[in-house]
């Protein structure tokens, strides 16, 4: 059994196919201490937020008659996709199962399913906002999420599947996608969700089942969108997609998240049907969407009023919306792209959005979380106009933080794929990874210290006897390495690509690749208008920022100026977060007209994924070059 | 009688007073043609809008029993606040009557007052939309408007009462009045209104009538607010200015119309009652939004989502929201701080903001509306998210078109003031004042071509025999120039101020100031981000901006660079406006990376004022510099 996050179907079209879950291990460095705290604080912390927030008991009175109440913020709104959340966590939940068996985990999470078995209708219908009204369906599918909610079901069921072959919630998702095929589908009402989510979850459901009416009908809602259905709303038609048919947009529109999973079932449709068209769309608008309207840090979405991507270039760091679910989406449509063209691209992207859009989003304790992702907070800052601006517990819209522990716990799934001639190696980590090759089983062990060393050894431990090939992402921010392997070397290509060695591997091989990781002032791109004579930091994937917290009294961050003449960045000998965190010192010149006066002064630059955790101070990824 | 925009009562503190309405007439030059446009074009256009729109037959369902219908826009939101709108073209109607009688113009003014006065009910209150449902006021004070539509009505009828003496609105807003005072008064209910305006227009109400208890529940409601009475809403507290007492709060915060037209309110109390603590908060907030939040053409206010400042010095161009309305209340509130202080710094706001960022809100040809008002819009831009991004005949929110006709109405009330030493004059166009100072009857007749021309003529007409003083403004832009009076010379002080001449004038005197207009190439201030390594174009008081309508054919706005090597700024021979409007050649540099290639371009800068009238392409007022 093959199981993953994203697994399409054996007839599916695609260069990459990923591996089974359990197929990889990821067991230290970096990204195991993240998915220990995802584990053992962000997952326990998430059920105690649900159950406190009302969450899991707005599916409790689906099933007894009682009252929703959770997620009123207070401005008196009451969200409908509450059950989202729930989903997510299980989904969550299930991925850790896989990796690792947990009685108390399982038993909270079974509580769950059955909640949600409970609430169930006879005819599959499942909404706990819904049920605790009026108990009719489908009556605003703009704003109502009911689809989406049901989408998130499947994502969770699928889940569990795949990781540990548990098929108690697949039941409850397929009664409820059948409800939804039988009103909405080929024989139904023309109706699309205002939320996309619906669409993937669908293709995946076809996938785990191989009822190819859910494949259908996830086609069918990826072509009603675009045609007005959804009406203008309160930000037009283009901000749930629905101003262009989605084969015809050439660019991507409105709330990121919402054109983002639109397009990720776009993907997951076009390779099930083979339809070239519809996955070329998606490939020219994400190339647009890399180009015009992404943060250094892989964040998305510039404008706060509606969540929306801006203009092209239109990228201000202040106001940076940077949703931790855009980033996450970002991730979720790269993967898919990756594994349908090949191309290296689409990792280097997963990789800048993890370590920076992602990973800011959790707080490295693991229980607070950040929905807006900015790049820059100023020192003087006077009510900020909600509370979805700062570190919290939770949140009234709670949709982040599910979303980055179902994205932790599937982590390992991303590192590596298979083709039939090999093995691709995309993130790094200290990992196992085994992989079936046409030519047999692989098993890989990686020891690397990356994201703070660029050295990754990868040792054979397992072969067949047949030649395979052996592939390395070398990122797109690599300006140098080498890569050799059985001893032999070369040089790496500057601006990423793929290093490949084809031989006959034996047990206790070794491939490594050393890429160098200067510290690099990177300027920003011409027509990005917010960030004009500035430059940024950065050390391999990493982006790096500025804080108030290591400033002298006295100095504000609006102080500072970067002065090539004032010295080279080094890193730091010791770094504010101790030795788990490596920092830079940064040379930078005090502006002379402002109270602190001029002069030169070192500041560590922290990365940005550990920005926030000392006092809510200023920030800023991108410093003004002196003498402009 | 003494009537005029804004009119302390004789026993309030303050600086100057001003003028009759009657006493200035403006006959000609660059004021003359924009009031002409706003009274034969504009006004009538707003009439027809208001009827069509159906805020005119709001008023006669609330006196008949009818169907509230206007309003809604296409997310199916319905405005509660659209008798407003009636009101304030009311107000501008009487101030026209005023300048001049006009039949036609009394007669459909007439027959509104009517529909007002039918409406009413014979407890004085008067609201269309709650009449048209339940019928219960102030069941929702923080969204509802209620108190802020009544503070326009008593707008409108202080203007009619002032302007011709026609009483038929004042009675009708006294009994709106003292239905409030009898519910909201110091025996009432503690209320204010989510959106301020009452508080201004009850001082103005008890200066027109003298019943103190208009002042008192004035000064009560802007003591009741801050303390949290309308909750946190959608926005939080600081939206509506509820988050700290008005004399407490040293910095604007949130909407930027309420929390100008509270400021308002606030000085007129302040005056009034001599309350000085009260009125230095506000001139704190007001030097504090000078320094940090005030764009270069006067508009405030930099964010979409809750139509609201800032932090400080968070200033972007091409999201600006500068709201047409929001540069209003900015005059509005200067004028009573000059009246209240005498400092020509207010003067010096309220010029800039009137040419700037109040005329960008009007069309040339009165008839088109902009909303919003951003100093950048890209050649490349996909889904304007709402319609209040362009110019329209009208809005569904149509609170900025009315605003404009009633301001322009007025504006021949911000030239001049007098003190008991004699006359003022801050703003400058072809006008002939009539100011009562002590010494006696003065009247001065004004000659300029300003703002295209710096000669201001000013020529006795008629005189005291005695002693009195003649002040003109020298604007805060002004870096030279010289002043002439009867013979003797002076030169102006750099960065504005106050030349003055006192001496026995004679009938045929003439006094001259003679300003220089050089075309200046400014950069902003070091702290906004958001524009930093760009230069703008202004000359005197007005502002320029390159718009895409002025270049060749495969060149965009965005290939295009500031460089002081590609040679100097020049008034253009010929401008696209015609000879009415001047333009500036502006040499610049293509950038070598754009499609376009590199080289020099000259392309004609046109007043910020202008912009958008040909067609709806890009522009900006912010300039790359080259080599950045």
């Amino acid at each position: 059994m093959t199981v993953s996050v994203v697994r399409p179907s054996p007839s599916a079209t695609g260069a990459l196919t990923p591996l089974s879950a359990a197929d990889t291990q990821i067991h230290g460095g970096f990204w195991g201490g993240r998915l220990r705290v995802n584990r053992e604080r962000t997952i326990p912390h998430g059920l105690e937020q649900l159950r406190a927030s009302g969450a899991v008991e707005n599916l409790r009175a689906a099933a007894t008659g009682g009252t929703y109440r959770a997620g009123a913020d207070s401005s008196g709104a009451t969200f409908p996709f509450l059950d989202s959340d729930v989903y997510k966590w299980l989904e969550a939940a299930g991925w850790e199962l896989g990796r690792q068996r947990d009685p108390a985990l399982e038993s909270a999470a079974a509580e769950l399913i059955d909640l949600i078995a409970d609430a169930q209708r006879p005819d599959g219908y499942v909404n706990s906002y819904v049920q605790t009204r009026d108990g009719v369906p489908a009556q605003d599918l703009a704003w109502g999420h009911e689809f989406y909610c049901i989408g998130h079901l499947i994502q969770s069921a699928v889940a569990w599947h795949r990781a540990i072959g548990d098929d108690r919630l697949l039941g409850i998702a397929q009664r409820a996608a059948d409800w939804l095929d039988r009103e909405f589908g080929p024989d139904g009402r023309d109706g699309i969700d205002g939320h996309p989510q619906i669409e993937p979850g669908l293709v995946e459901l076809y996938r785990v089942t191989g009822e190819r009416r859910y494949l259908t009908l996830a086609a069918r809602m990826i072509d009603l969108r675009g045609h007005g259905l959804l009406g203008h709303g309160r930000f037009g038609p283009a901000y749930w997609q629905d101003h262009r048919p989605v084969r015809d947009a050439t660019e991507v529109a409105g709330h990121v998240v919402r054109q983002l999973y639109l397009d990720c079932g776009a993907v997951d449709v076009a390779v099930e049907l083979g339809d070239e068209e519809l996955l070329t769309a998606v490939r020219r608008r994400w190339d647009d969407m890399e180009q015009t309207r992404t943060y250094l840090t892989g964040g998305l979405g510039s404008r706060h009023k509606d969540e929306a991507f801006g203009d092209p270039y239109e990228l201000p760091p202040d106001r940076a919306y940077a949703e931790t679910c855009a980033a996450i989406s970002h991730v979720f449509l790269s993967w898919r792209l990756l594994l349908a063209t090949g191309d290296s691209r689409y990792s280097d992207v997963i990789e800048r959005t993890m370590y920076n859009g992602i990973l800011a989003g959790v707080s490295i304790d693991g229980t607070r979380f950040r929905y807006v992702n900015p790049l820059q907070r100023r020192t003087r800052r006077v009510w900020e106009e909600d509370r979805y601006g700062e570190r919290a517990a939770w949140f009234p819209c709670a949709c982040c933080p599910p979303n980055v522990m179902r994205t932790l716990s599937s982590w390992q799934q991303y590192l590596a794929t298979t083709d039939p001639d090999g093995v691709q190696l995309h993130q790094y980590a200290a990992s196992r990874v085994r992989a079936a090759v046409s030519a047999g089983i692989v098993v890989l062990s990686v020891e690397t210290a990356y994201p703070w060393d660029g050295r990754i050894t990868v040792r054979i431990e397992e072969s067949p006897d047949h030649p395979w090939t052996l592939s390395l992402r070398v990122p797109g921010w690599a300006r140098s390495g080498e890569f050799t392997a059985a001893g032999e070397s070369e040089r790496c290509v500057e601006g990423g690509g793929t290093v490949r060695r084809r031989r006959r591997w034996q047990v206790g091989d070794q491939a490594t690749l050393e890429l160098d990781l200067p510290i690099e002032v990177v300027r920003p791109h011409p027509q990005v208008d917010a960030v004009r004579g500035c430059v940024a930091v950065r050390r391999g994937p990493l982006v790096y920022c500025l804080e108030s917290a290591d400033l002298s009294p006295g100095v504000e961050l609006e102080d500072l100026e970067w002065d090539p003449a004032a010295g080279t960045p080094q890193l730091s000998s010791a770094s504010p977060f101790g030795d788990s965190v490596t920092t830079i010192d940064l040379p930078l010149r005090r502006r002379s007209d402002r109270p602190s006066g001029g002069g030169a002064m070192t500041v560590p630059a922290v990365p940005y994924f550990a920005w926030g955790h000392r006092g809510t101070g200023a920030m800023r990824v991108w410093i003004p070059r002196a003498g402009l």
